[in-house]
């Protein structure tokens, strides 16, 4: 259960409410997920992670499913259950089938375990990265 | 410093120099990175490393750089400096510029917040995810 | 579900028995949190955590309710629930307000994501710190 | 060595030139910390990170003091050393001497351990959260 | 709830039929548990993880409980609530009762604590290690 | 370098040279270790620390060489360089040659791994866990 009230889509406060709009039209979905209900209780603070999302979360140099992908990878490193779910779900809608979402998670398991053999050894890098 | 002393490239174990050479052969590099020489002193869990790794960083359903990128993600969360140095070198060898490396870790940055922001307001799912 | 079995507030065991009634009246609540009965299966490691525990989160430099988002924030980032909700629960006891607990949360989310920028392009530190 | 080029303070480029100043006026320092000048590799990355710092790191409902203790706590949680030192320093600037920063330091601490505890025995909640 | 629809144990697939056969018969249960179902929407991933964890998971240099006791630790430090349940239930199978359990996680508290106070002060190693 | 000036074995200060004289005949050493005199810098603190370790870090139902295995299975996944090389050099003091060492971090990689496909695939527990 949710440690603060969830804001009701239909609130008063006009900023919320903007964003409310924004988040469902930007998304197009017809309700608002419980995280930005969650957010609303301080506007302000909602307001910076929506704009900041909205900024990040589209196609650039990286396109969208890739960073669906790395939104889910970082979410199961964490071990968030609730983002794991929503970005699940994204990856799904946006065409992963589940022997291939098997393949990226795949990745996600063994560098978990990489990464923890590469600290235990306390290995150097290898050369001098190229920073250009 | 490295915990172990690293297995040099020319030993003798039979076992751990045909996988030195398979690296070398699969990555097209002319040494042995220092990770390998390490998990060198155990060469029956070497291999299971070096053969799990072989099979899972080939291009499937996934493309190569895909699985890069998500290599990077994983280790910029768990912050294995050893693995976001050989990462980032992959990723750019790959043909990420530094703009793009930047967009890639927005979204790692992004989600690291919404991760932890998910988890304090212990937001329940919106809806139950379809497993099919 | 518990993964051992809660030991009863009514226990017979006196040591257990003593630190339960010390926790009661120290927290001024009238039933024993279950960390504790759970702890209890071990009086010896029960006995260490709830001095420890007494010790610590007393005023001191530090006020109390500082004490007390410090043990959210790390809880938040570590995704403990059992923590999160006993924190968070403790935090609005001592007066903050939901709005106050979205700018704990703010600071939270946001350090989340620098952490992990500031590994990810390998950062060095600007100055050296001045330890006295 | 970080993995990319630190773009220089005096670079051409209008939009991180005015960042890199409003970093020096808002923190009343004289060169722009390291971090800044690698997030400037992507520009928009670097504008979206600052002025979501800038907001939230400023005195509210919470102090700045306060502030820099959970960013402290945090980065401690997170391990990321540069973000450590930036901090330690911060909070020792804002006037916590060493055994106040050992306060801080040991409800970090404490509640890394308590954390851990409770999951480990997958201890439910005490009581339903009052969300209000 | 799953993210994907496991697997049923009777699937007409021969690969994942033979390693729920070789699982069931390894560990001598009579029904395959979730973790194996989810992962068989991945035979091949699915063949990945059962020959590693089975190679690694017999004993060795290191006893069948020690190495179900770091599993317990790791799982612990990691929050997972699948594996801390799948672990504890092991260890106790092996012979470990409540008491010696408390022991195990007093340790494993300890040192989540100790780990963040060493890099909290940024405490450089005593001694050059011995790699031999 | 540390984040505070590290006291000086020699100190004045009676309850810290009382410490400092337990864990160097505790440990059968010659010199106090880092951490030690870094955590001095708050006498209570270290107190409190120390006389935990002192009580945990004994044999009891787990042995030392467990316990200490443990101490580095729990360090490795929390990626501490300085924990790292303390328990690694403490258990090959305690007879573990580097292949025994490979077989302990081969389990550490392994659940490392499952741990977050665990998590990824939101797998819920297989049978009610037997508490007792």
């Amino acid at each position: 259960m949710a440690t603060v009230k969830l804001v009701e889509e239909n609130t008063t406060n006009p900023k919320v409410r903007a964003i409310f709009e924004d988040i469902k039209a930007t998304k197009k979905i017809d309700r608002v997920p419980n995280i930005w209900r969650a957010l609303a209780t301080n506007p302000d603070h909602l307001e910076l992670c929506w704009t900041r999302l909205k900024a990040i979360m589209q196609p650039g140099k990286i396109d969208l499913l890739t960073k669906e992908i790395i939104a889910l990878a970082v979410s199961v490193t964490n071990g968030c259950t609730y983002c794991i779910n929503s970005h699940t779900a994204a990856v799904k809608k946006l065409g992963l089938d589940n022997e291939a979402l098997g393949e990226v998670l795949a990745v996600v398991g063994l560098y978990n375990a990489m990464n923890r053999l590469a600290d235990a050894y306390q290995i150097e890098p290898d050369i001098v990265p190229n920073p250009e």
